[in-house]
């Protein structure tokens, strides 16, 4: 956890006011800002505080879907025209001391191998000491941001938080860290700018469908930007492009196959099968691990009819005496 | 270019003798090497020197596809067994001060946005000064490591070099520089392996379908592993995760998308568009400019229906006063 960023115009609390869990344009704002201006929000976790601390796997079967995502606002940026561009500027990102990592069950269809891992299942993090401690000593370090940032859609009514949309909204982009600027194409007036589904880590591509779920207070400065135009999001950010923000030691597995899906799949699930034989990892723990710790990346689509995608598992996130020589 | 790695046991040239174009069990060996020993091996560029420093895009129209990719080896392992695991550790890796990166016409169906850039193109690289000199002042850092690296795949005959398999190939991983090891399955009586493809640098993805190709040196140890068994290769790396090594200032585009392929168009067209608008480049410059320098990860692959894929350009390749601030 950072210092609180001094300096906000406003700050918004998470209460059943402030907070919604779906994109409809219809929505009154919370609080109407002035381009320039920084605000601090306050968001529950994803599940809009169904999970705490001391929260069970049993607490699963309970989970009220509809209240996930819990986003809070709108806030209205004054001005803000259809076709302008929002700029969001992330100056503080924090989190409050503890996480879940949820594997929902498989007629949730939330996960990459959702068929392969049927059985719900939960971690309680502990992040007080500003790492994630997981099973056989593994630290994953955190790297806190909002999975979900967003304006309203052009199209009326309400609209699922699960799909992201070109208008932004649950991208789940892990470099979104304190210090980055994200850029929204402005779809209606005033912008109408939500936020929540803080992660304290994740790993590019959230394969088991979660990351490290986490309130989080977000502080960011608006910009209207009207000098620009896009048609999806865009962004600048200074990483974690690794754990550690330097090149270091990483294990990769590939997928190798005709459908980029496909190629994520079999990369993760070698991952996994190495998890378990050489790690000493429950599967279930090792598809956790893959969601909030291994990043995938396109090595190639151009080679067809095959392309390569593969898994990489930073070393440093073992104890000394566990990792391997790269 | 770095030393020469001494010591090497066994020194294998490219000459007609020792290259060849297509996976075939049946090739006979260029050399017998037992588990342990070192080899040094030279690799004409992937076209079989169909290119030099001196080529334009003239030359393109007599490109003779068959010599793609121009492959040396194979090299037996004496008393490898299908089901085994060869592990092969890259010692070296030099380029030879040029390269060359090519936008083949749209026939050849080689780029992920091959309709939208029909035309044919060609860039030539002088690497002698350890960097990539492109248009505006740009400056790719050059990570250079073989595109492929395989053993002999099962079934028997000639099989295309384009594919990447479940034995290797064509996998481009851009993380298998000197410092790495790759493990692959071994199917064939002696594995069978050879390498090509030499890439100074590229970017995950390969958008256009060539990086910097050039000819390389890979100087390798070659070591049996009958205690692993794995379906598909399988690697250590310490990077490069970003051109400098270190956590740096980034721009990014998203794809969002119902398909991570077309997600990874969306990504590339707007990345285009970006270089275009604010960076001068002409369109057919991104897109080779993106294929050498630009990452593409895999954010998320969870959010039904939706996937976003972004796409990473390095500020740090701009000339210094070109450079956002992130």
């Amino acid at each position: 956890m950072s210092d609180e960023y001094e300096g906000a115009a406003y700050e918004i609390g998470a209460s059943d006011e402030t907070v919604h869990s779906a994109w409809d344009n219809s929505l009154e704002p919370v609080q109407t800002v002035e381009s320039g201006d920084v605000v601090r929000i306050t968001c529950r976790d994803s599940t809009g505080g169904q999970f705490g601390p001391d929260s069970t796997v049993a607490d699963i079967a309970d989970l009220d879907i509809d209240r996930v995502h819990t986003l809070t606002g709108p806030v209205a940026i004054e001005g803000a025209r259809p076709g302008d561009v929002l700029e969001v500027e992330l100056l503080a990102v924090d989190h409050s001391g503890w996480g879940v990592t949820l594997i929902l069950p498989s007629e949730a269809e939330l996960g990459l191998l959702a068929e392969e891992f049927p059985e719900p299942d939960l971690y309680v993090w502990d992040l007080e000491d500003g790492v994630g401690r997981f099973a056989n000593g593994i630290e994953v370090p955190l790297d806190p941001f909002p999975g979900i940032m967003g304006v309203a859609p052009a199209e009326d009514g309400a609209h699922s938080t699960f799909p992201p949309r070109s208008v932004g909204g649950n991208m789940d982009i892990k470099q979104l860290t304190a210090g980055s600027t994200l850029y929204l194409p402005v779809a209606v007036e005033d912008a109408l700018f939500s936020v929540g589904d803080g992660h304290a880590a994740q790993g590019d591509g959230e394969v088991c469908g979660t990351g490290i779920e986490a309130p989080m207070t977000v502080t960011c400065r608006f910009t209207l930007r009207s000098d620009l135009s896009i048609d999806q999001p865009q962004f600048e950010t200074t990483g974690p492009f690794t754990p550690s923000g330097r090149d270091e030691p990483m294990y990769g597995t590939t997928g190798i196959a005709d459908d980029l899906q496909e190629a994520a799949r079999d990369a993760v699930r070698q991952l996994i099968d190495h998890l378990e034989a050489e790690r000493g990892l429950e599967r279930r723990e090792a598809y956790m691990l893959c969601s909030v710790a291994v990043d995938l990346k396109i090595n190639e689509v151009v080679n067809a009819p095959n392309w390569v995608v593969s898994a990489y598992l930073p070393e440093g996130i073992f104890p000394a005496e566990q990792r391997r020589s790269a």
